[in-house]
Formats: structure tokens, sequence, C-alpha cells
């Protein structure tokens, strides 16, 4: 049962460490300090639009649930938080609700609580063929369409016939009436996968690099065979390493996500030229903590975003992607070995 | 007696810590992952053909035993695992039978387990002379030179004249009907070796690099002065770096072995040019475990090749060998200062 | 209160942890060692001239306190060891005398006890405008004004808005008698907001790099809210690297400072291109040693600068920035990345 | 009284740490395995000639004692080794024998003890003065004046006044029949200072860099102010570093020394270009453990350099310094900033 799936997903998620163990990559990008930021913190403005819709701030609560009874509650306190703070969510994969209608209200409710943020559906890769049913399940913005290759290919039951993905998302692209995010769920993009993805008329990249939540962590949990989910745990492209790769790749806007976790990594993704970042699994545990905690959640995230764009001196996200940062140790190893150029953001504030 | 000291072996390999506590390489070696394989995992093909028999999975069984009556049964257990799985398989040192034909069964009864499979013949360097009659023993597929110095080096009883075994090595290439592989032990073999190999007519080469099996460990355990084995117990070219330099050096087939312990290791030295990966040491301990052990083994090691394959897009052996991998750490560092270009496969997939 | 503050700061710094966890990268500077110095040590000459102020050793006592009853003491014993060692010594923020005249003594106390000695006066660029007033409170030598900005963006009473303090820095130095040195408090300087600094009449910089004192770790104490604090407690450009990056920008000179705390470290400093160095923390707390601790201090201090510029061979500071230095690890890669140069230091002694 | 600091000294050094505890470096270089060696071990000869004096390995015992009753016994141990294994041997300062001519025998007792064996004299360059009547004082085959000019700088009693060093040792190895060596204790010597002390006539080079005994440590026992010595504990250049720097910077002959421990060190010493290697602190440890302890002790070492040399096809020191070796790490780095080619070495034994 897809829906029984979900709920043991929701509770490995809240319960275990299912985090990556290698880290994002963040650690090695510094941000370079300006003495004389020139700017006033009270103004900075964060927000921005994001494909065709403006936001308060470039967050995303990224997929997480849908599909369960239980996942009606979580909906919806996401949503409320993503509505009164004007940021984006995503559903969970709508997979249930297509092959099961009575479901979905577990999805809808999201749009109800949140009448004007940045909605965006999912579906799964495999089931590509229910993404323009999906689509019209509610008021969407976006269709996501996730890649979850690491985890179909681990878990027993998994649909690990990816032959033709790229050929259907560029038929789903030309049916959808709303633009089409491609998404992985933590392993990452590359900045070659992302080209191809552009070509076929995806509108948004969402990178879900490594070093967050990890679904072959996860499918170790509930697997009889620990090896193979323990051999693949770290499996993928870290978050920041992915970030460089896709946004010197491609010309749509990316979101950065995959164990962000504060708002100074933010900063350093937006800087490395993320449009947005996204965060799930924080979310999701801050979720089950009462009223008003997802609120203040993204009140100190957006506060500590606030901090690092004060002290590159940067006053909103444009001028933010102008700012010096170094990057470092194994990710520049990375950068530099696959062919991508760092230097290039060390001191272009002065260029 | 060489069988006594065969019997040893085999106890101080499978009881004590015989292994380098310097690695393969492997862990600086990043398959790039992607999100789109574009496969199906379902039609991985692992089948590959090597001095020409057809193998299932490139997989061998390097060299191990035979020459103790205790041989028999590890042999027949390891070759009937070689034979159900169609995977190749080595026999240990034939000195033993040359010198007393008694022991010829010890042998043979690899041959009689396993009467397809790839079966690989073996005498050390210092007794080259005995290759044309040990490679008429049965029916072999190919015959293994190993070369194996610093167990030599180390051991009070070792065979310190490395003169001429080039030459010989010629000699045995053009009497012999069956093709000669070189094999180092543990130690590897640089880039530079495996040219001198190529040209005197080897046909294959197994690297055998550190990172595994350590013989100045092994006779660290047999000598009344430990420091000696101490001292050079982590003497060697890393398992990683040998790969890469034998590939990047010579045309023939290349078997990648020494420390490699699972499914993504293999996948790596695949994918950085190996044409099969060996194993010895977990092989003898699975070997020990009861009936069905070696072929659980080994299938849960097919198994942990296919996730990566699937992860990187590969169907077959052929585009592994075409997908892109990042080499950073000290295996770059040796591999750069060696003259050796690490970035041709960092982008090779665009290409 | 303001001065409320100031003792709250001044018993946080002496009691708690209040450095980064990030060093200052001096450990990665390596002074090459000369076997034949072809020197006296007897007659090394630690003397210098700093804005137009002999010295008999390139150290300031950098800005600690003001405006406190307590810190009369403090800064008495603080001017009587740098009046009786002519070295150098600033005071603390003269907000608080500006806003409230009565405490000016707790500063004036200081030209007392040193009436000879370089005494650079103090104010926050959030109150530029009381420089001049500041500047005229006794008979100063220079005028610093301290860039702060990562404290007042955590504390919950910071002044954020930073708009405009290049422009007031330039008419600060315009109508001021006295030279204007700019200077951060312990996240650095760059090398661009240096040469800004430069451009706008600044006289001298103190980069007072990050790795000593951490004004977000001070700040983490006085909050209620940990998580900013420590967020940010590593936030800034390490000391080493701010010096090399200041001192290949601009002519004016340069004090080293932040997280300096003994005379290998000053070395290593001059050596990149300070013509001073500063610290206030260490001071701080051997202030409260008793009669003589801070002679002695800083006496040990000299004799360790001492057998560093001995064992380079260098008589006197110009001839310590022709020795050679190696620049490793992590500062060798921030300053690479940032277009820096580190080999010019290298070999230049034989130049 | 020096004949006190003599006993001292030989106390401290057996039985406290006084070693550094940075390292040599010659852990970030690999000798590359070569899988033929094509030699017989047995035959690796390890003769050499060192200023005219034949050694039948190439190995010094450098400057350790003389001066007090107590050196007699350990002089006349040490030249009973190196005697018996013709190799070679220093005497400590002899600057007691010569403002004392009752202590000569404690010096001239290993020339009685090793009539043949390369002996050679030493005194401090602060003595430079005393150096012909030190020649004279017994039969000697070179002079080597000690550079100790971190001791000196630590001690408090120290000669801190090396004006004039170079042009003394100029006088020196004119006026003086024998040859001339020039040798530090263990802080290291740069190319920059070798070529200046071959530019004076200085015959040979023994580079004592950092890495093994460290004077700043033994100073420290003998202080009342351990700060001192405990800041310059690992003040120096190491050793690996120091031999890269002179052998790529001189023609003389190179004594490679400072912390080299068993024979692996002193191969990749010798192979990156020292003539010889010398040891002090294990061999006076050694000295202490009895009759034959000292030739076991070096047996071992040499069994220790032949195992090396096998694995990497040297027969003798020639074809040594023609094999290949890897630099990695810190060493590296420090080469490559200080401008010396390191891939020179990498693979050299295939032009
Ligand atoms: C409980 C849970 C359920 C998720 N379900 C989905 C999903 O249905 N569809 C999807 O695209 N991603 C799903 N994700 C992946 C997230 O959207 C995100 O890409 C990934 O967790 C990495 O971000 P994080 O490290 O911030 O959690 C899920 C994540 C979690 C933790
Ligand atoms: C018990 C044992 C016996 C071995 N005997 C031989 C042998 O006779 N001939 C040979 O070529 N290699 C022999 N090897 C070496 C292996 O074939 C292999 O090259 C080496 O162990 C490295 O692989 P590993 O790390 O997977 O063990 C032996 C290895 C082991 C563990
Ligand atoms: C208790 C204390 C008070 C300080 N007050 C001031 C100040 O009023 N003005 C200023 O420019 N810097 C002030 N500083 C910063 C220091 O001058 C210096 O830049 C910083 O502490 C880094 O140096 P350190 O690591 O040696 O402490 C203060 C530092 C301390 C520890
Ligand atoms: C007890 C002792 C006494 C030494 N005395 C002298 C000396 O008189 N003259 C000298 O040139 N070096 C002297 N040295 C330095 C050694 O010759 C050598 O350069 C240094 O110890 C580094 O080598 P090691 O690490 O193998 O000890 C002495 C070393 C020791 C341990």
């Amino acid at each position: 049962m897809i829906s029984d799936r979900k709920l043991e997903h929701l509770l490995l998620c809240t319960h275990s460490d299912v985090e990556y163990h290698k880290k994002t990559g963040f650690k090695d990008v510094e941000l370079v300090h300006k003495a004389l930021p020139e700017i006033n913190k009270e103004e900075i403005d964060l927000s921005t639009s994001l494909l065709g819709k403006k936001m308060d701030a470039p967050i995303i609560i990224t997929a997480i649930t849908g599909g369960h009874p239980s996942s009606i509650e979580v909906n919806q306190k996401l949503a409320q938080a993503a509505g009164n703070l004007n940021i984006g969510m995503g559903l969970g994969s709508q997979r249930a609700a297509v092959e099961n209608p009575e479901l979905t209200s577990t999805y809808t409710v999201a749009r109800e609580a949140a009448p004007d943020a940045l909605l965006i559906g999912n579906i799964g890769a495999p089931q590509m063929e229910q993404a323009l049913e999906a689509s019209q399940m509610m008021d969407l913005d976006a269709m996501a369409i996730h890649l979850n290759p690491l985890q179909e290919a681990i878990q027993p039951e998994g649909d690990v016939d990816s032959r033709g993905y790229l050929e259907n998302i560029k038929k789903t692209t030309e049916e959808m009436k709303i633009p089409v995010i491609a998404k992985e769920t933590g392993a990452g993009i590359s900045g070659n996968d992302a080209k191809l993805l552009e070509n076929v008329g995806v509108k948004a990249i969402d990178v879900a690099g490594s070093g967050g939540t990890s679904w072959a962590a996860v499918e170790t949990y509930r697997s009889p065979d620990k090896d193979m989910g323990e051999l693949y745990w770290d499996w993928g492209i870290p978050t920041a390493a992915s970030t460089v790769e896709v946004s010197q790749s491609v010309q749509i806007p990316i979101i950065s996500s995959g164990g962000i976790r504060n708002g100074l990594e933010a900063v350093k993704a937006l800087a490395l030229g993320a449009d947005a970042v996204g965060m799930a699994l924080p979310v999701l545990k801050t979720s089950y903590l009462g009223e008003g905690a997802l609120e203040k959640f993204f009140q100190k995230f957006m506060d500590q975003i606030k901090v690092a764009m004060f002290l590159v001196g940067a006053s909103n996200l444009k001028q933010l992607q102008k700012t010096d940062l170094v990057i470092q140790g194994k990710t520049r190893e990375w950068l530099t070995e696959r062919g991508y150029n760092t230097k290039i953001y060390a001191r272009r504030s002065s260029l």
C-alpha cells in the first residue's frame, strides 16, 4: 500500500537518523565579510518571484506528504505557515490520490489553507502519465516531477525502468498548462542532467543534493538487507557542488535543497546562484512542535539569512549574487576536476 | 615445507588482521550520480568476455590455494560457486604440485567442479620454469605468473633474485599455448611495469594493488622480527591509483584487485578502466561459512554492482567506461604528480 | 545603558570562552629557518614609527575600554605599561563620554599615565558624527573608527544601518586634524574594503581578523537566542588571510590583529606585511594579574619576537619583510582563489 | 661549565621527549613499488665513498658527545660500531677539549677504536676560531662546523651574535687541510643557505632538518621559562623538504638527517638526493643497551634499507637516485610554493 509506506516514511524521517553522513559541502563555501556593508539591514528585501509567483522570501517547503489520513494535518500546518509567510510549498507525490481519489483531500487541504502561496504539485517520474491529472487536482502553480533513482534502486519494490523519462518529461511539459519543475530527492542533479532537462522544456530545477535526507538511509531501516542501504547511504552529488554545476549550466531558475538547515547555508546557496532554497526534513519535524512553531522556525531562518546578507552588503537577492565567496576543500576539488570555474565567485564584487 | 606454509597462510589470513592500514583509494573516487539513468536496471548486463572466455559477470576469485590437503575442499567450494555463477577463478600457486605430483588433485578439483568457468593457473615468478608444466596440469584458460617481491623480501626464506624475470616471462608467453596473465599479490603494478609486461607478450594484468591483503602483514605474524613486516605493512601502490596507471598505459585487459570489498568499489574500478575485478580474502573467508554462502556473497555483490551501474546510467560494462567520475584527495595527488590525467574521467559522458 | 554593556563585555571577555573556534591561519604560515642568520640577536631593533610617532616595538594594545568607572583602573594600567615600554595603545569607544561628559576621565586617565605613547582614540562607525569631539577629548595621536557589523547584526539593540559610512569616513578624515585609522573588531577587512578606505583618506588599517575575540561569541552569552550567535561565531576573514589581502591592496600602514597570542605569530604577521600587531583580549586578562604583569607579558612577547627575527636573520622590521615564508593549507587556498599571489613570499630573500 | 651541560644533554636526550612533534615529512614521500625489480637483493651494494673515504653503507652517526668523562665510554662504543661496520661517525663539539686539553681523550678514543672509519670532527659556529686546532686533535677525515641558532636563541647562555659566520667559514675552509662539512643540528638548511655554504668552500652539507631531536625541546627542560622552548619546539625546515631543497641547489655531497629512524626513511632520503643519512638520538639510546646492541641496530637498519632498494629495483645507491617517488601533502605544498619541482622524481625511471 502506497499510503502505508507514506506513513512509514513520515515516522522514520521524524524519529531516526536518515541524513547523509557526508556533508552538503556548504562548510567549504565562505562568504567574504564586508566590514563596510553600506546597506540598512532593516531594509533587506528577501522577496522574489518564482515561476510567475511573488514570494516574500526565497524559501520553499519541498515535497513531503499527502495520501495518508495523517497527511491532512501535516499539509494543513505546512500550508498555513507557507500562506502566512508567503513562501512556497510542495505537495508530496500525488500518485496516491490519482490512484485512489478518496485521498484527494489530503492534498487539496494545502490549497485551502494557503490560497495565494506558490503551491507545487508532485508526481514521481515512474508515474509521469499521471502528471496531467495530478496537475488538475487543484489550483497549482507548478508541477514537480521528482527523480528518485537512488530510492527506487534500493527498495525491493522500486521501479527501476527509467527509460524514456526524458522523452516523457518532454511530453509532459508540452501538454501541461503549468510550468514543470524537475526535482531530485537527495542525490543531486549534475550540470549535464540539468541541461538535458532544460532542453525538454522544464522551467525550474530543484537540485535536492546530498547532505540532508538520504533515501538510501530511509530504505536501510525498511529493508531486511541493511548492507545495501548502508553502502549507498552517502551516494550522490553534494548540494553545494550540485548547485554550482546546475547554475553554471542552465538559464532556468534553480532551487537549492538537500541538507539546508539554517539561514547561513541558505545564503551560501543563493550566492552560488540558486533562486530559492528548499527544505523538507527540518520543516516536517518542526510541524509536530505545536502552534506557531513553523512560523517561528521560518522567522528565525529569515533572520539568519538577513544577518549574512547584511554582512556581505546585499540588500536583495540580486545583489547577493554579486558578492564574493571562496570555495575551498573537497567542493573546490570536485568542481575543478569537473571543469567548473570556482574563481569567478571569489572577487566578482569588485569587477 | 611449502604445503605447511600454505596452510599457515590460510589460517593467518582467515583469523588475523592481514590487511593494509592504508586504503585502496576508492574512497577518493566518486561516481557522478545521474538523476536520469534512462536505463532499465533489470536489464543491466554484467556479462563480459576475458581472454576468449565468456563470463556472466566481471568477477574473478583470484589465486588463493592448492597444495595442501585442506585446499581440496576450499578449491572445490570456490570452483562450484564460480561454475554456478559463471565467473572466473584462479588457482593458488601450482608449485607444490609440480614439485610433488601427489598434490595435483588439490588443484584439479577446481576444473572438475567448474568444467566451463574461466580457470586460471598460477605460478610464482621465481618458479617460472615450472609454468609450462603447471599449464598442462589440467584444462586451464590462462596462466597467471604472480609477482610478489614484497613477500619474498620480508620472509626469511624468500627468493630475492628477481633478475631475468621479464626475459623469462617473454619465453613463457612464447612457449605457452594459453594466454599469460601477470599478477601482483597486493603491492600493485605501475604503468611502467605494465607496459614492460605487455611488451613481452603478457595478455592481461591483475594489478592486485595495496589496500587489501598485505603480504608484509602476513609475514609479520610468521616472523620472529616483527619490525620488518610492520615497517613494510603498507608498502605499495594503492589499488585505485594502480588501476588508473595501468589502464592509461596498456591495451591488454586489466583485472583490478587488492582490497575490493563490495560492488560499489568494483564499479569504481570498472569505470576507471578495469575489465574485471578480483578478490581473494573475503572470498576465502566466506568459503568457510557453509552451503550456499559463496553464491549468496556474489549475488549480493552483483546486486550492489547493478545499483551503481543503474545510478550512473550504464546498461553494460562498455557504457560504464563512458560515465563520469571524479578523482579527489591523495589519489588525485598521486596521479597528477605521476603525470596521469585525472580530468579525462570527470565529464567524459557529455563529450 | 552603554556603560553597563561595557562592564558586561569586560566581564564576559575575561571569564568566558569568547574566541573563534576557527583559527587565525598563522599555523599555515611557516617562516623559513636560516641556519646562518648573520645578525646579532642582541642588536635586533624592534623600533618603528607609526603615524608619525616613534615606538620601541611594533605592538599596540588595541581598543578595549572606557566609559565605566571600572575602566579607569584598566586604562591606567594599560597606559602605564604602554608608556613604560613605549608601545601603542587604543582607547575603547569614546561614545560613552561624548554622550555623558562625566565619564571623560575614564579615558583621559590613559594620556595622563602615558604622556608620550602612541594613543589612539576610538569611535564606532554608527557614531561617526561624534568622532571630531572624541578626537579633542585629549591629546590623541590618531582616531580609530571601528567597524563592527557582525556585533551590530547579532545584538538585538544593534545599529544596522551602515549606509553612508564610507562617505562619512571621508568627511571625518577631512575635518579631523589627526590621522584616522579604520579598524575592524574581529571579522577582518578584505583587500577591496581596504582599498575603499584608503581612497577616502584613512591613514592606517587595523585588520582585526577572525581567530581571536569573536563578537558573535560575546553576544551569544548576552542573548536569549543562542542560535544566532552560535551560527555566526566563526564568521569572518581569518587574520592571516586578511593581513595578506590588505597588504597587497594598499600603501598605508597595516596593523595586524585578531587572535595574535605570542611573538611567533606576531613575527608572521609582520613578515606578511603588517607594520604593527595589535592585541586586546590577552592584554585585558593580563591587566588583572597585578603589579608588573603587563610589563612582564610584553617583555616576554618581545623576547619571542626577537627569537623568530634572529632565526630568519632580520635585524629590524624592514629586513623582516624581505625574509622567506611559506603559506600552506586553507590560507593558501583562500588567497589563491581570491587571486592573491602566495609565492611572492616564498623565496624573496634571494631575489 | 660546558662539560656539565654536555652531561645534562646526554641525560635529557636519553630520558625525556626531546623530539619534534611535527614530522620529518618522509610520510609524504612514497617510493613507487616495482613488481619487477630485476635485481638480486643479495647483491645490493650499499657502499659509497664520502669525502674521499670508502664506507660500507651510507650511514653516519652524527655528532653526539665528547668533553665529559662519561663521553669516553659512549664515544668508544660508537666508534667500535662505526669501525666494525665501516660507516661514518661524528664527534661532539670539540670545544671542551680545545679549551681544556685534559678532556682530549674523551674525543681521541674514537679514532683509537675506529682507526679506519670516516671520522668527523666538530666545532660550533660560535667557536670557529677553534676549528683549526680541533682539526689537528687527531687524524680526522673532515671537520663539521655546526650551526645551531635555534638552541643559541633559546638557551639563556646562548651565543647569539652570528655575524660573520659565513666569512669565517670561508677562512676556515681555506686554512684547513681537511674538508669542511656544514651541519645544522635539527632545524634544517634551506636551498639558499646551502648555496651560500657551497660558495665559501664547504665540501658537504648535513641538513639535520626538523622532525627528530629538537634543541628547543631540550632547552625547554633546562629553562625556568618553559614557554619559549615550547613555542619554538617545532621550528625549522622538515628534513624531507630540506633534503630536496639542498639537493636541488648544490653539487656537493649531502647528508640527510634529523628524525631518520628506520631504513625505509633512509631510502627515501637517499632517493631524494642524499649521499648518506645521519642519525644521533636513536644511536645514542642504543649505545646504552649493552654489548653488540649498536651492531644489531645498524644491521637491522641496513636490512631495512635493502628491502626498499629491492622493491624499487635499485642495486646500488646510484640506481636508487633514478627510481620513481611521489611527493604528496604538506611536503609537496612546501616545495611547490618554494619553487622546487616535485614532479621530476615521479617518473624519472622511465626517461
Ligand atoms: C518524509 C519525507 C517525504 C518526502 N516525500 C517526497 C515526495 O513525495 N516527493 C518528492 O519529490 N520529494 C519528497 N521528499 C524529498 C524532499 O522533498 C527533499 O527533496 C529531500 O528530503 C531533501 O531535502 P531535506 O534534506 O531538506 O530533507 C520527501 C522528504 C521527506 C523527508
Ligand atoms: C590466503 C591467500 C593465499 C594466496 N595465495 C596466492 C597465490 O598462491 N598466488 C597468487 O598469485 N596470489 C595469491 N594470493 C593473493 C591474491 O590472489 C590477491 O592478489 C591478494 O590477496 C589481494 O586481493 P585481496 O585484497 O582481495 O585479498 C593469496 C591471497 C590469500 C589471501
Ligand atoms: C573587552 C573588549 C572590549 C573591546 N572594545 C572595543 C572598542 O570599544 N572599540 C574597538 O574598536 N574595539 C574593541 N574591542 C576589539 C579589540 O580592539 C580587537 O579588535 C579584537 O578584540 C580582536 O583582537 P583580540 O583577538 O586580540 O582580542 C574590544 C575587545 C575586547 C576584548
Ligand atoms: C645528545 C646529543 C648531543 C649532540 N651534540 C651535538 C654536537 O655537539 N654537535 C653537533 O653538531 N650536533 C650535535 N647533536 C645534533 C645531532 O648531530 C643531530 O644533528 C640532531 O640530533 C638531529 O638528528 P637526530 O634526530 O637523529 O637526533 C647532538 C644531538 C644529541 C641528541
